[in-house]
């Protein structure tokens, strides 16, 4: 119990796998099957994927989030190659540089944007160079985070002015979708309305903060990009040779909608603990809570009292303290942490207006 | 039944998960707990490892033995170093350039040895170049594939051998034990014996192959070697967010000694297998069966009719037909096998003599 | 006479060889000699190098300073570090990512400073990171430029203060020397006050700006950095097969001081350009000029009639327009450019007050 | 005088600067002009080079042969390509890895053929894997050396034989021509009949061994393959600032043909030599001699004596001692070696038979 407390809001990876995704690697667990991808599951599970974007995309699973980025992102870029992103991406800040070891010479590059949001004058910004500076690197790709590391969802429309934006410089695009199932259930749209519609040509799906044990699929909605991707693959380490042991995850989730079910429930729960927060602090959040994140500016004295009573959360550089929502998230442990919240307040001597 | 039998021999990772280690997984799947490494059962594996070798070393999970062939060598080896090992070694041929992607620069360089295993001579004759010739490599480490591809073994003198002669010309010494369950129940050795013990700096140990899902050990039996090595593993996106479901697995195997149950079971296979071909063909097979691999030529004819017949293996160049047993390999399996065997045989035009 | 004016300004290495540079690869293109650096004007001039220096440091030629910065840097750094710049800094916006493509995974980070030049605030802000935090990077590297992109100088005082500070984290220190000579004339103290007796480890040494044809030295006080350091040269594609013409121009500026008096010369020049834009125009210059650049924010109207009148010259972002002196700029030249630009400044419609 | 004679046929890189190598430097080296290839100079070298090859070819200035292949190689090949080479050739053992530190990732393969030339039938067997094993790599490009590291020169029949091979298997084509001059004018052909005009997409074009101080060219036939090459050369330390100091030199050896009097002079030197070597031994040369080197066997006891004579040459492992000529190797030095060969035959006690 109290470990279990302990460990509640300081990530969406500290929760395990939900049971459909078990129960599928058990179905799956059966006989002897080609290895490498060469086995009927992995094929379903390729097949669900198409079915859940509602196009032909070209499919691979590889084994974790910074992987699916640097990857998708090596088939993007040359070495001389910068890549946009939004300030606070994981892909930047998050990934001991995967990017740069798996296209060694690339320059991430960023702007700020509103809300962790990039706006097209951010893109306008940094891709306006001059074309012949060798001296720098030449934009190459656009990667958007989906739903953003502050907790916040691009529209549809937003993500398309921003593709036709890195278009218009002859940028690839690029979504890292760690929480897209997230930003899907948000937005109450299809997959396809915020990818290929909105002009997103490759998308890390993420499936670990979605109830699986490990594992992301690499998407290309662009064929001609997904070339002799298996290459890149195998050689990066992230071909899995029990295939099955990964992709069965995917279909856990996908029959039946487990990942809008999942999905859904942690933002509700960020919801549940949003309106808490606002209802029992005088400052407002950080940002808009759109998807399973809440941030928050809370005091030393606080925060070091809420760690002192088990919570657990960590404090994001300009961003304040954040609390994440799982797919497995109790109403009554968001219930809990407020009511500890509240009490922390009462007595918070750095608080007194 | 036919899709059971159509793909056995194949390879040892056509397996599923052996059950200890799903229960493994089930066990870890409970609560919220710290990630990349930080939770109890993280811990536990690690000591568990420790335990296993008999000393202190340290141990890292990483996804699969690509990444942790390639990962070891990355912090074995400067950019200019070469890397010695077998012709058929996995690093070299099976790989795709792994260990030339993770350390760009390096180069591998081989000799053949006998039955899959290098010689100290191999080794003279590789690393022995001019200090100062900068024009070529300068050898920097070998790596001992153990079981080796051949399906071989090397005795710990072998390796104490190997080993002596790396360090006399200042290399660090890997293995690549992708099979060293498999070598270790042959052996009927301490798994210190053949590592630490034998001097190997680091190595690879595999569990995939043992009855794992996925996941192989990278295991530092010399500390500072281990250096930074969680910054190569995030780096490298082979850093697991929710540890547990590949560390759990681990607790699978070594509790109760399932490791060796599964090995001896798959070697076992592999002998019942050999000595059916032998008694059944007049050739005798291309190396000794000391683990869980068995080499042998068969005629074009033959291999087809088995093939046709539902029997699935590969051809390797130089090395006859591979045929493969794994932890789950049934007797009645290999049985079935010889039968066609020697059927097809009899009717096998090419082996009039 | 158009053509040598219109190019005026615009960099230092527009400027070509100086004719005792030229007059030493004549001296030195008699015989054959060994090549790769095997031949007595090589080692002359390492040991021209050492005695500039007075110590006994280790001396590889190569032939730009891209390529001695980012052979510098793979010698300190390893992937998964990061290597602490100022904004401007020419490693990081101006090698088109040659850093993180020899050291790839690596990444820069940088800080604005004061006048071009980092404050050991800074580095306590940039190093202090949590030093188990594999996400991030892991600080490895400090690199100063000595003159910098601003045109002042370090003092040996702040050098020692910053050096300090980056052993206090365990950084290495690399100085980007490019204008190495005009630091030195400026400071008036030795090359060993800025560079070992100030906490500097390695030097890239700057030939070109100082009137060679091209070359630059990576300097190493600390010998064992240098280890295999030949090695990563010849894989780089540093490594000149005939070595004596690159090492011969070095004789050239180092016998007699030529590089002293080319350097004072740029200096000196830069200064009676500082005087005049400062007495003719009501603005102050936006460096101090301690070195051969003059930066000014100069209208865009002016900025038009001088390019009209051949002045070549860039703006660089935040900073306003370079004008660059070099070895050969003539006081008449200055005189002239002076002289255009009061003409220029009279009839700015945007500069009445 | 002994050191001259000491350094003799070691290497056409122990030779120093053409006359008019120096000449064509001097005459650029004048005012102040762009940089980075900004200049008359460079544009006049341009386009002598595409005269030379009677093609509007795209070529770029680098510093070296080993920078030249790398660099033309990464823009053929992805990380996970293979490349084909001959068994001896440069790239893949004389150049420490750069192809591999440039493209991290690619493999060379290579086979032997004949007299250093690679066969149809070479590349028909290495090129030949299954189009999806991407556990191994895939064949990308084919680089051929010409003249070869034996001294050898292909017909544009057998290039165009080896390319149209290449072709078939989706190659794209390189070639090493760091002694291209010695070819064309061995074979009496035009530069295009042995480049595009037999199938080649991309030379590294060698000036350095045809009397350059230092610098190659690479040279795109399709000039599609060229595209962003000024950013590859830039991060790759590649592209020199005072380019004119590189380019000025091509006009030395291209104004008045002087590439072809100096590659001719150093064939004929080696014929002479060739010749006199066959009188004196009664062992045939090992490879037919058909540029500017000759390999044969001495005994230990003969090399021994000319060494001690003052003679410098290398031993090549597998093709005997290579004696290389220059452009400036005196006819009377190749006499007077072949005067000190014939005493140490004659004394030679290995050699009585």
């Amino acid at each position: 119990m109290s470990a279990h407390k302990d460990q509640q809001f300081g990530s969406d990876n500290y929760a395990g796998m939900c049971p459909e995704v078990m129960q599928a690697i058990g179905n799956a667990n059966q006989h002897h099957v080609g290895s490498y991808g060469a086995d009927d599951v992995t094929q379903a599970a390729c097949d669900k994927i198409r079915e859940f974007f509602d196009t032909d995309c070209e499919v691979f699973f590889v084994f974790n989030g910074t992987a699916a980025n640097a990857l998708a992102l090596s088939s993007l870029c040359q070495s001389y190659n910068s890549v946009i992103c939004q300030r606070q991406a994981h892909v930047d800040v998050d990934e001991c540089g995967a990017p740069e070891f798996f296209t060694p010479g690339i320059k991430l590059i960023s702007a700020t944007g509103i809300n962790g949001k990039l706006r097209p004058e951010d893109i306008d910004r940094l891709a306006d160079v001059e074309t012949d500076n060798f001296h720098g690197h030449k934009p190459g790709a656009l990667t958007l985070t989906q739903a953003t590391e502050c907790g916040t969802v691009y529209t549809p429309d937003e993500i398309k002015a921003l593709t036709n934006c890195a278009r218009k410089f002859g940028l690839h695009t690029h979504m890292d979708g760690a929480r897209f199932a997230n930003a899907v259930t948000s937005l109450d749209c299809s997959p396809a309305d915020i990818t290929w519609k909105a002009g997103v040509d490759v998308l890390s799906l993420g499936g670990t903060k979605n109830g699986l044990g490990l594992g992301e699929a690499v998407v290309f909605f662009k064929p001609e990009l997904a070339k002799d991707f298996e290459w890149r693959c195998k050689q990066a380490g992230q071909l899995c040779s029990k295939m099955r042991v990964l992709s069965s995850q995917w279909i856990g989730i996908l029959d039946g909608n487990v990942w809008r079910k999942n999905a859904q429930h942690a933002n509700a729960m960020a919801q549940r603990l949003a309106d808490g927060i606002s209802a029992a602090t005088k400052t407002s959040l950080n940002y808009p809570v759109e998807a399973n994140a809440v941030f928050v500016d809370l005091s030393e004295e606080v925060t070091q009292q809420l760690h002192a009573k088990g919570w657990h959360f960590y404090q994001f550089p300009g961003a304040g303290s954040r609390l994440m929502c799982a797919w497995d998230t109790l109403p009554s442990t968001v219930d809990s942490f407020l009511f500890d919240l509240k009490s922390c307040l009462k007595t918070d001597s750095t608080n007194n207006e």
